[in-house]
């Protein structure tokens, strides 16, 4: 029983057997060949995104939200206003962080069931000219939900305000062209849909706006300019980069580009969420998005009515069965989540369907009918 | 010749086969699994230093310089005022981001090849009694010289001064315990001399002072109180932490007690420095430190006087026999630096030595005696 457990979570995920293999060896980080892997990850992020003419990648030490509060902290000017079109819990932590920082935030709240409007948006940019920046979670992983960032980054354009885009958890699966979309901050990590381990965040920044972002950090460690200017000068990383984290990175990279790259993934997680979801009905339970705004990333299932039902029993029988599965994250109604990403096909989709069936009997639950 | 080369650099360094396997397994950061071993490598570690009964200890995602970032940003008042006494690159470092954050900071300009003074540290403290916090490097990486802990943490107490110590490349190998030392926050980092791969600090805060810590940091990233809170509550990380690199610190922290603990760690550096230098010596090299105040961590020498030495050919030709040199770090004399720490013993250092003759007999420099 010594299989290990498959990581239904939106990161850490399961990765493959290749890229924990490429963590077997120590690297010097001022070395030309560790240098080299920098650089091309760095490139061949860009590359993903169709970014290198537009865009700089920089990648930054610790969890996505470190880079997050990075991109802000870099991008937005010390007298900035920046504005999140609230719909979860990822809006409501970048809102939080900006205004730790001292930059002023107004925060707009919006059903979390439902993407963020382009148009609502629209109005509070023409309503209040003093916001400069919009910052956008790309797909809230508290419900799920994808917002229309073309849409978002149609309007900041033609209104002349910056985009910050969290994409944490779409990017590399999900559709982000910098030739069609314009950003000026684009936000995501290794251990989410390009399947590497967690330790490291990277953001792509706009050419355009690279200089003007000179001084505005008043953090030393997430200043992304200086970062950048450093990485640009050296090849190195300022401060003590995570090797082991970077060479898999790069190994998961290369087998993202084996696999067919970001369309590929996108079709093998839309089939692992079909799966999952047809599964799930199967059985009962019923998902909490309508499935036009369910992005294949994280799907938050209600929980079952039934009065022996309780998440940490659910979650332990599951486990017990090989799944790890995910607590849901919404205060008004109990949901579970459970992951469509990772080193992982229909196959582990069906056996974790499979194995949630057994918890259920398990628990002399006879199906996972949500209350109403 | 594909043995790895070995990394005589002071972190990223050398680990053992067994640390890096332990990252070929992947945790979800929710799991009690993972919950447990974040528990357990929090609490050996606060037995190293004896810290059990008076601090606590909060790891942080990222490298250790943001660790040193989240200490002042936690510990330090919006309008505190801390005092660096700065013989070396990090204590400008360390200068450079509380600045940046906005707290006050007094720099006074030191020796580089000698420690701080404790007495001199304190006729500032006294003529100055604005200053409320102390900032130290323990050992200066810089350079590698080690400074006075215990005498000055002894002047902090008396005079009610708070103490940030940075102890990135003497934790786990010099001697430090915290039942007769006092410091408000002292922090580390995975991949030094506990020999982890790199992605994670950690600091060891002071209970005393905990509470009155909260709401210092501006940043939500790098509040360390906040960290601490939400660990304590959940067990967990506020954000995803580096899963892969704290289980191979858990491993690497095994693998610390098994040895002896931080005795028998410090007795393997000293060893490595002395073979170092003595070889090194028979070579013509000159350290740039006196022996009293050179830690066993990290060794500056001279480069040598003939006009045939270049750092970058002779760092290859060594790098051709094996070894991974380090470069120096002063403005004034040329140097290069040599770490004798990581998952090396003696043997290793001998093979280094040779390897550094060969190559300065490849380059045609007859012996590395410095220039005067």
């Amino acid at each position: 029983m010594d299989r290990d457990p498959i990581l239904l979570t939106p990161g850490p995920l399961t990765t493959t057997l290749r890229t924990k293999l490429a963590m077997l060896k120590d690297w010097g980080s001022w070395d030309t060949d560790f240098i080299a892997v920098t650089a091309s990850v760095r490139q061949r992020l860009l590359d993903i995104v169709h970014g290198a003419d537009s865009h700089v990648l920089v990648p930054l030490q610790g969890s996505g939200t470190f880079s997050v509060e990075a991109a802000v902290a870099t991008v937005v000017p010390r007298d900035g206003h920046v504005l999140v079109m609230d719909n979860g819990a990822y809006c409501k932590r970048a809102a939080r962080l900006t205004q730790l920082m001292g930059r002023r935030a107004t925060v707009v709240p919006q059903a979390e069931e439902e993407p963020v409007s382009a148009g609502e948006m629209e109005k509070r940019l023409l309503a209040d000219p003093s916001i400069t920046h919009v910052v956008l979670i790309h797909c809230e992983t508290g419900t799920g939900v994808l917002n229309p960032l073309p849409e978002m980054a149609a309007v900041c354009q033609r209104l002349g305000k910056g985009l910050i885009v969290d994409a944490m958890s779409s990017f590399g699966a999900l559709p982000i062209d910098a030739r069609e979309v314009r950003f000026d901050a684009l936000v995501a990590a290794s251990g989410k849909c390009l399947e590497g381990v967690p330790g490291m965040g990277f953001v792509f920044l706009r050419k355009a706006i690279l200089d003007g972002c000179a001084g505005n950090s008043q953090s030393l460690a997430m200043d992304l300019h200086d970062q950048h200017v450093y990485m640009e000068k050296t090849g190195q990383w300022r401060f003590t980069p995570p090797t082991h984290v970077l060479v898999a990175l790069s190994e998961a990279i290369t087998q993202f580009e084996e696999e067919g790259g970001r369309v590929a993934r996108l079709a093998r997680y839309t089939d692992n969420c079909r799966v999952l979801v047809d599964g799930m009905a199967a059985l009962g339970f019923r998902p909490l998005l309508r499935p036009e705004v369910q992005a294949p990333i994280i799907v938050t299932f209600h929980a079952p009515a039934h009065p022996a039902y309780e998440f940490r029993r659910f979650y332990e029988a599951a486990k017990a069965r090989g799944f790890i599965l995910y607590p849901g994250k919404l205060t008004q109604v109990e949901t579970f989540r459970v992951g469509c990403i990772g080193a992982i096909g229909a196959n582990e989709m069906r056996q974790a369907v499979a194995a949630v069936a057994d918890s259920l009997a398990e628990m002399g639950i006879p199906d996972g009918r949500p209350a109403g």
